[in-house]
């Protein structure tokens, strides 16, 4: 008698927000919709018809953007993070030569915030219909209790396709091979649990003008990271190996495509490192060796190919340039930076 | 000089226990690799070949496991979320008659735990082998600062696959059609925030026996989500439809499934309530209809077929029975419940 009636919504979770959300996802997704895309949003399931391949081997990966998360919440911006999650799936699959076919995302947050989730969603859609990727479904979750108010989290899961005989993975590699060095947008999606410790991510602070960076912190530190598809695809070919230059930097990356036997050597100065990295390690007092652990310092994506193709790859690809090359592995050492 | 040096480790984030993790998951992920896999876990992504398939349509589904999390963080128990965040995947993309193939995950934590990270995994590789599904790869997150100590979140993707003439969408469900339903094992992954409003989640509460239950709240709380792929796979040619009742309870999925201008009607008590539902609608003084709209109440799947192929459905399936029936629709309702 009297006692208090408890309802889902009571508990912090809002079926109806979760509704209208789906509604607002579903207008953004159609867009990307390629005609394999069988299914609308909001079913259990997406379905997607794999069609004129010979001998197809799926691709696919599972990404966060990590805690630049954060800078995208104390700035209110979600849109460019949306294009983080995307370019950064669709380069894990292009590290074995796949072309994107779909994904599906994941948000998790307090309390769903309608106008957060659109924004993000927009930024994904817009990133996947610049590589022909249907959104074919994705989670928004409402956890009261487990992420703090007004943050959230991303994940973004994509498949893609190879035809069997054009995997590439680095097999073909062999002493005297060149490495070149793709440039990257900045930190791309690496690396901010210490930017963060070096720098107030306040709005207030994000908002402080670098003349070394020619603009403020919070913009530069929320570029988005770089989409290396349409410029690579039609060059798969001429290509032995491909690393993404992620978490681990290029010592903890460009090592896993190189053959047993062999390593990297890798010429610092022969690109330029950009400004933002000299600023974080002058703020941070880091040594050289854990700033290359760490970041990418400039380098997005590495690329392995015979000696003979070098001119034809950077010529398609002005912005890229030797920065090392295949050498005879003489102990143990996996990467060599002179 | 002297001044403090930072590193990746400083800002709370360790790639050593990373690495670790890596190859720990490593020897879990390939005791589920199938025949197709062409890549080994550690890769930038992870390689499936689809091969004998005349049309293959691919079927994806992107889920979390929500705040049941909370329960298994406060019992230490891990080993069981794997198990359900698996098989909430693999039943959401049974709802159109799919195999499973592959499986990615997203943990993400303050603070790297490799023993949890292990636990989790070791569940998921337990019901992932159950079903013939590989694990091909995933992500491991540390997030400083995004998550409480101790927590985490837990995300699954799956691809699966079925041939296009085999699709099960419920576009051939007839007025007259039977609904069968297929018990749950309790809660399965949601109503978990309302359930953390009524009772406590400390590990004392949790341990608390209840008669009526048969065992302690968090045993009961922490019941793995039902795996229905084996028991229907043989049967999916006589079904018209299959509704995986989440969130949203049988309200908000099976009319996901109904064409439109018919209706399905549900008749209570044409199944037996578990006794945990009765217990938090009497701790929270939950309206019935809400307790509908929130919980499976003791239906885990909920699937269509004509009349005559009911006995030979439920000779094949036990525990399963009919639950009610598809009539026209009258009005504009989408589900009645008599």
């Amino acid at each position: 008698m009297g006692a208090k009636r408890e309802s889902y919504r009571d508990a912090g979770v809002d079926i109806d927000a979760a509704d209208r959300i789906v509604k607002v996802v579903r207008k953004q997704a159609r867009a990307t919709f390629t005609p394999e895309v069988l299914s609308d949003l909001g079913f259990f399931s997406g379905l997607f018809e794999l069609k004129g391949y010979l001998e197809p081997v799926l691709v696919s990966s599972a990404d966060g953007v990590g805690t630049k998360l954060k800078v995208a919440c104390a700035l209110g911006r979600h849109h460019t993070i949306g294009i983080d999650l995307v370019n950064h799936c669709v380069n894990d699959i292009l590290t074995c030569g796949a072309a994107p076919l779909f994904f599906q995302d994941y948000i998790a947050m307090a309390k769903l915030a309608p106008e957060t989730v659109a924004s993000i969603i927009e930024g994904m859609a817009h990133a996947l219909s610049e590589v022909g990727c249907a959104l074919i479904g994705g989670e928004t979750a409402e956890m009261p209790g487990l992420y703090p108010e007004g943050e959230y989290d991303l994940v973004g899961f994509i498949v893609g396709v190879v035809e069997k005989g054009s995997i590439i993975d680095g097999s073909s590699i062999k002493a005297g091979d060149t490495i070149i060095g793709l440039p990257s947008s900045g930190l791309h999606t690496n690396g901010y649990s210490l930017v963060r410790r070096l720098f107030s991510v306040e709005p207030q602070a994000l908002k402080i003008f670098y003349p070394e960076l020619g603009r403020t912190l919070g913009e530069e530190l929320l570029e988005p990271h770089r989409r290396y598809y349409p410029v690579l695809k039609p060059l798969l070919p001429q290509i032995k190996g491909i690393a993404h230059i992620t978490g681990g930097g290029i010592p903890g990356n460009l090592p896993r495509i190189i053959p047993k036997g062999l390593v990297a050597k890798i010429e610092k100065g022969s690109w330029e490192v950009p400004p933002i990295f000299s600023l974080i390690q002058k703020e941070g007092n880091i040594e050289e060796q854990e700033m290359y652990r760490v970041f990418n310092m400039g380098i997005g994506m590495a690329i392995v190919c015979a000696p003979g193709d070098v001119e034809r790859l950077t010529k398609a690809m002005p912005e890229a340039s030797p920065i090392g090359e295949v050498i005879e592995q003489k102990k143990r050492e996996r990467l060599i930076i002179v």
